[in-house]
């Protein structure tokens, strides 16, 4: 029934076990050493219309934070006991309907080293050749697409619009800073945390200006940095970075709503303010969830390897090694110590290890 | 150059002067017996282009608030020292091209007895024998026509949604239950304080439940009325409303901030918490104007006459007699004391005066 993977790497066997890392217990605030566990288990027989996949690259996303509580959200928490939910880029080593052994595969296969999951939950990746396969976690997966959809159709970006970004040092608000000014933007701000990710906002991104949320008289800052108002905010991060943008909204602004990093940990947090802007500036705040474009995908994914291709999109990674580390590669996120989208190796299967920009 | 107006009325010689309600000093919280004065004034000679008018109505709103307040806002502040703004309804007692002395005028004329004003900031209005000049502030107003383009624009109501109103026995809030009623909305819920107020809006406006915001459990009540859910909250209120408001929404539901009567006494506002719920919600919240959709103005107020005539909307109004208790109305509004729309009778010429519903 199953056919086996001919390739060069069918010399290994087929694995019967893998690792994961399982939710222990519900962090209240901060992700702590007794939030998950790590542990061995035996791989499910392989039934019909099912793949194996070994796992290469899983994912570490702000997003996982609330998918660890019981609040309402867009998809059920992880129940406790269970095997953190996440992104991740494998390979099929069995096939299936759509999917034949030895595709390079993208799915939501956790933080597992291996998984037998249904054939219709898996994508068949194809990458240019000089495009690594952790870039499916990244700029040409889920993080690009948020940033791309989250910016044209949530934000109706318009060419000579000003553009806000916060965490902009971030994969996702990285890549909406560098969408925004690949499609015409006439003023890209960033927010990031510190002098080191801003230099890399204005440096490497190509942001108009970045302004250091850790540095005195931030918000004054952002103010001298968006003299004109603000018609795109793009917000990553909640807090008083949303405040103030709401207070630089030009009329007519559109507040897209991709997360709130600053108060994922935070048990209550008192809401904007002066909400009440959006009224006077006719303006909109908008939540969305990336998947809802699901159909758009593959012509957004075509657009942004054309962009990575022309070099206005750049990629960089925050690698951690080894799957056990994920955790502590998701608390980084939460840290504000990553630049770039924080991937883990779960198989050190690629070349080269590196904390580095990545050349594409 | 001046044409006098030649009706019955003739008789009567043009006024030198007028009375006036002006800002004496800016409110800090609530509106007090120090925020107005009363004084009389010398009406300045009436030039090209201009009209005198004898103002009959007045109304009273709850955006006056932000009116007296230096924050920014979609109007400058009044003035200290300046007559208060307010909308009106008067006669043209002199010609200008387009107004014809006699005319039923409509107009930004302020909390005066009398005003000389540019011909082309007057509305000449013609109205249907049976209502009386009052509505023209009411449901054939801004008032109406602000919760005409909020529901279906802004909130772009569909047949077949759950809509909740706050303020629901006001005059914005009572026009848009009877405007989602009529336009086919599956299920119309208002907020509203005490019970005889809800029962108006259930049994005069046709809600399908009212909650008492005053009672206790007010909150679970709301939810328990809403079982399924919103699609459409037209927000009046802000504050606990509208938090619970957004606890309620379904997915892609729409929150249109019409205003937050709630808040603006306040100095300091904690904003809504759970605003994050329009991300998993895939929800917007949007703030509007009504004057932006002034080119739309004629189209709705037709469409509002004819449910008039129907039957759909009907028109209540608080009345208070005298200029001079014109801040007192006003005071009636953030009290909630008032059912249906604040107007100020400015000069008796009205045949029936009554603090019951007007049958139209």
């Amino acid at each position: 029934m199953l056919r086996l993977f001919s390739g060069p790497r069918n010399v290994e066997p087929l694995p019967t076990h893998a690792t994961e890392i399982y939710l222990v217990e519900r962090p209240r605030t901060t992700i702590n050493e007794n939030t998950f566990g790590v542990r061995r288990v035996a791989l499910p027989p392989v039934s019909d219309g099912q793949v194996l996949v070994r796992v290469m690259w899983v994912s570490a996303d702000p997003a996982m934070r609330g998918w660890l509580s019981t609040m309402r959200n867009y998809v059920p928490p992880v129940p406790v006991g269970a095997h953190m939910r996440a992104f991740g880029v494998g390979r099929a080593l069995t096939s299936a309907r759509g999917v034949p052994a030895g595709s390079l595969v993208t799915g939501v296969f956790g933080w597992r080293s291996a998984c037998v999951v249904k054939a219709t939950s898996v994508q068949v990746a194809s990458l240019p050749r000089d495009i690594k396969p952790s870039v499916l976690l990244g700029a040409l997966g889920i993080t690009g697409l948020t940033a791309y959809f989250g910016l044209l159709n949530v934000g109706s970006l318009a060419r000579g619009d000003t553009v806000l970004v916060s965490a902009a040092a971030g994969a996702t608000g990285g890549a909406a800073i560098q969408i925004a000014r690949a499609q015409g933007a006439h003023r890209v701000i960033g927010v990031a945390g510190g002098p080191k990710k801003c230099a890399y906002v204005r440096d490497v991104l190509g942001a108009d200006a970045c302004i250091d949320y850790k540095a005195p008289n931030y918000r004054a800052a952002l103010r001298a940095a968006c003299p004109e108002g603000i018609d795109v905010y793009f917000d990553n991060v909640g807090g008083e970075t949303l405040e103030e943008a709401l207070r630089l909204m030009k009329r007519g602004a559109r507040v897209v709503l991709c997360g709130a990093i600053s108060v994922y940990n935070k048990t209550e947090y008192p809401g904007p303010r002066n909400y009440l802007a959006l009224l006077t500036q006719r303006a909109t705040m908008k939540g969305f969830i990336v998947t809802d474009f699901e159909s758009e995908f593959p012509r957004a994914l075509k657009q942004m390897t054309r962009w990575i291709g022309e070099g206005k999109i750049t990629v960089r990674e925050d690698v951690t090694e080894g799957l056990e580390n994920a955790p502590a590669a998701l608390a980084r996120l939460f840290d504000g110590k990553n630049i770039g989208k924080v991937v883990v190796r779960v198989i050190p299967e690629e070349e080269k290890s590196s904390k580095t920009m990545s050349k594409l």
